[in-house]
């Protein structure tokens, strides 16, 4: 390949280069053990400080105060929609959702099995394409859930909602570790790991002490985050190769100086793309202006610009001109259409800057 | 390290060579895209095709009858042990569970929650020494459940139960295609597959079609096999480079000849060992004959040898002994204790020949 790559996937996505070539050579030899990280019991002492090392990590990058404990899964953040409920909701109490997205509405559908949900906002008459602050909250709901960063969508909540009563709840699969929040606010901060923090295959979920063990049903011993907090995260066998990733990706993230430098690094990627787009004649950014993500930023071609008939046509033209330079996984998410480019925290400023030149090439290619 | 390490971890456990080696460049590029499979989308077409292979490998090496589907999941077996009562067993319906071991029982106390779960057998009072094949079955069960190989007592199915009525189901994590079995003969085949086919982080469901959708309750949808058999393993993100592992472990296998070839092996290693300890003075394995594990060997020091209060400190050097010879994660599980070498289909020969020496060695030194 003539150029470098720059992956612009929504997720899995984009990791630092030094976490994959420390995750490579583990493959073969784990910490001079003459074994593979693959090859490891879960139980041997340098897997289990390890595990430890990566809980370390997060709790001093986040700023995770003591009384939160912290859980490693596996099955995917999709899992934890079903478990949070679950572990959290009575069968006659309420839950609050934000309905900002596919994820917000993916959240909610299985919470009413498990209790009360209710939708406190639903913009999906307008595409998800800004996030409605003006919340019907409930008097006495267990807890609001949130959707910190939508995908899809490309909006974010710059401020997050205060829960009328009970705890917030958010979803930060797409912006874990991306900008500061400040966990006390929360009574639970859950996310698939594999777009800012590892590969596909672990989730984490951010537990205040004493929310857990209040409902009045039994849940299977693997579905209750009790099980996992008592067994330090090694009740069964844990997803040990992508904590591994998790855990040289945070030490990454440690080294650049943590999530204040990566916050700046990642406002001033975004406003470089933005400010690109808003500059554009032939796209155009699709989430209102104040709710833009500094993740994901979807876009489109300028309708007064481009042709409807003609668009399906322009836009495999701009994702081949944008993969001959090494510019990958632009499509947009069905449900939007047209492109997004997911800027994680390990999108080096170079690759944004390649987009924005490739914009406007393209752009110039098209005007003629 | 001077010696060749030897890992006889229980699991997870010894991978082929090669398979480590492909999973370890492909962190850095898979298949010449310029992209880490750790970075790649699962919708990408390379992750899609990969996993149509995994699973076209898969049924190939096992046999796997098209009326069969595939499930991959995170999440691990322990958490199997509930989804599979939870899509099958409906509350007023019968299951028996033959206790042989402490993941039996484990699969056995999940089931409880969702039905009716019976103990077809139980030989804990045995510390499960042995399998006890004369079992009470119900007249209506919706299926039978065993553990195919007993990991931590080191005894295995040799001959398959018959269910009176219903359907087989087998947790096979232990010695998933380390010998020939007759799928058609099972309405569920399922494991870990961080023993034998790839690292931690994905387990396998093998489900005959037909059997799913006959419970009366509803079902989150993460936990719903349904849900991944529609969409084709990929309903949300799947453990990528845990699947991967598994591609390349089967294409290993596959180049080796297939599950007959490796059965062949794994008789020949497992009688090397058994044949060591039963001409050992010093060493003594604990499983019953008739029901020898050909994947894990737990055996003890010989009570008529090594006097009781000398066991603790003897066993520890062992361990040293064995350890300085590079042969690794030789100590027993504490239900059994002693020493447990797990011989998986990726140890070679060679390994279980270094075992071998090793025992006979060690005895010399205690016998003087
Ligand atoms: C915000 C958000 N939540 C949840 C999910 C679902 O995660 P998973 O695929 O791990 O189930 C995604 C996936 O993209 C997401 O972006
Ligand atoms: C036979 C058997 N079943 C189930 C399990 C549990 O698997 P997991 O740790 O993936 O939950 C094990 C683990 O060793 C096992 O040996
Ligand atoms: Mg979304
Ligand atoms: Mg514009
Ligand atoms: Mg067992
Ligand atoms: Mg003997």
């Amino acid at each position: 390949m003539a150029n470098k790559v720059y992956n612009f996937s929504a997720g899995p996505s984009v990791l630092p280069e030094q976490a994959l070539k420390e995750a490579s050579a583990a493959c073969i030899d784990f910490e001079n053990s003459g074994i593979s990280i693959l090859s490891m019991s879960h139980r041997s002492k340098p897997i289990e400080n390890m595990f430890a090392q990566t809980e370390q990590y997060l709790r001093e990058l986040m700023g995770i105060p003591e009384d939160y404990d912290i859980v490693f899964l596996g099955g995917g953040c999709s899992l934890l929609f079903c478990m949070l409920p679950m572990n959290f909701l009575d069968q006659n109490a309420t839950a609050d959702y934000a309905l900002t997205g596919v994820w917000a509405n993916k959240a909610y559908k299985e919470a009413k099995q498990f209790g009360n949900a209710l939708a406190a906002c639903d913009t999906k008459s307008e595409t998800y394409s800004r996030i409605d602050k003006n919340l019907k909250l409930s008097d006495n709901a267990t807890y609001l859930h949130v959707t910190a960063n939508n995908t899809i969508y490309g909006t974010e909540w710059h401020n997050f909602p205060k829960p009328k009563s009970g705890f917030l709840m958010a979803d930060v699969s797409s912006d874990f570790l991306a900008r500061k929040i400040n966990v006390s606010d929360f009574g639970v901060v859950y996310g698939g790991a594999q777009k800012n923090i590892s590969c596909a295959g672990v989730t984490v979920t951010i537990i205040k002490k004493g929310l857990l063990g209040k409902v009045n049903r039994t849940i299977p011993t693997m579905l209750n985050f009790q099980t996992h907090i008592d067994a330090a995260n090694m009740f069964n066998t844990p997803p040990v190769f992508a904590v591994y990733v998790m855990n040289r990706t945070l030490k990454w993230l440690k080294d650049f100086g943590g999530v204040d430098a990566i916050e700046k690094v990642n406002r001033s990627k975004a406003a470089l793309l933005y400010s690109a787009l808003d500059n554009s004649k032939v796209f155009v950014g699709t989430a209102a202006k104040e709710d833009r993500s500094i993740m994901n930023v979807p876009f489109v071609f300028n309708k007064d610009v481009v042709a409807a008939d003609k668009a399906d046509d322009l836009a495999k033209e701009f994702l081949e001109f944008a993969k001959a330079r090494g510019l990958q996984q632009l499509k947009g998410h069905r449900s939007v259409g047209g492109f997004r480019a997911s800027i994680y925290n390990a999108m080096p400023v170079e690759g944004v800057q390649a987009l924005v030149d490739c914009l406007g090439d393209f752009e110039k290619k098209v005007l003629g």
